[in-house]
C-alpha cells in the first residue's frame, strides 16, 4: 500500500515547497499556527479534528494560549507520507 | 497577590496529596487522561476550553490520539499556585 510507503526525502522536499509553512524534521511535518484569541486557537483544533476523524488521520496537536502546534507523520509508515500532506492541505485550508 | 505568590514544594505535596493523579515537575503540574475514542478526547479539550475562559487562567494541551497531557502552572508567579489547582480539580470533574 502506497499509506505505508515513506515518501523519500526528495519526495518530502518536493511537497514542503508547495507548503511553505511547514517544516520536518525528518520524521514528521509541523506547522505553529498562531491566533488572536485563545477560542479561535479551540474553534481550530475542532476544525482540524473534524479533517482528521474524515481522514482518519490524526495528528498530534500543542495548544498553547492562542499558539497551536500541528504535528503529521504515518505511524504504519515509520514515516512522512502522502497521507501527511494531503491532510496538511486541508488544514492551511481552515486558516 | 496571592496568585503571584508560589506555593511553596512542600504545600505542592499537600495539593497533589488531594489530587492523585496529577504529579509535579516543580515548575508545572501535569496529568495525562485517556479517552476511548479520538472524539472523546476532543470533547474533553472543549470541556477543558470553556473551564479555562471561565478561570481566565490556560493549560497547555497535548492531543494525541486518545489521550489528552494537561499541564497547569502559572507564568505571573513564575511557579504553581492556587489558581492551578483549582482548575485541576475542575478538570478532574470533567472526566
Amino acid at each position: 500500500m502506497a499509506e505505508r510507503t515513506p515518501l523519500t526525502p526528495e519526495e518530502v522536499q518536493e511537497h514542503l515547497s508547495k507548503l511553505p509553512d511547514w517544516s520536518t524534521d525528518g520524521d514528521a511535518i509541523t506547522r505553529t499556527f498562531r491566533f488572536k484569541s485563545y477560542k479561535d486557537g479551540i474553534a481550530f483544533v475542532n476544525g482540524v479534528a473534524n479533517a482528521a476523524e474524515a481522514a482518519d488521520h490524526h495528528p498530534d496537536m500543542a495548544l498553547g494560549y492562542r499558539r497551536v502546534v500541528v504535528t503529521l507523520t504515518t505511524h504504519d509508515a515509520k514515516g512522512i507520507t502522502q497521507k501527511d500532506f494531503a491532510l496538511a492541505a486541508e488544514i492551511d485550508g481552515l486558516v
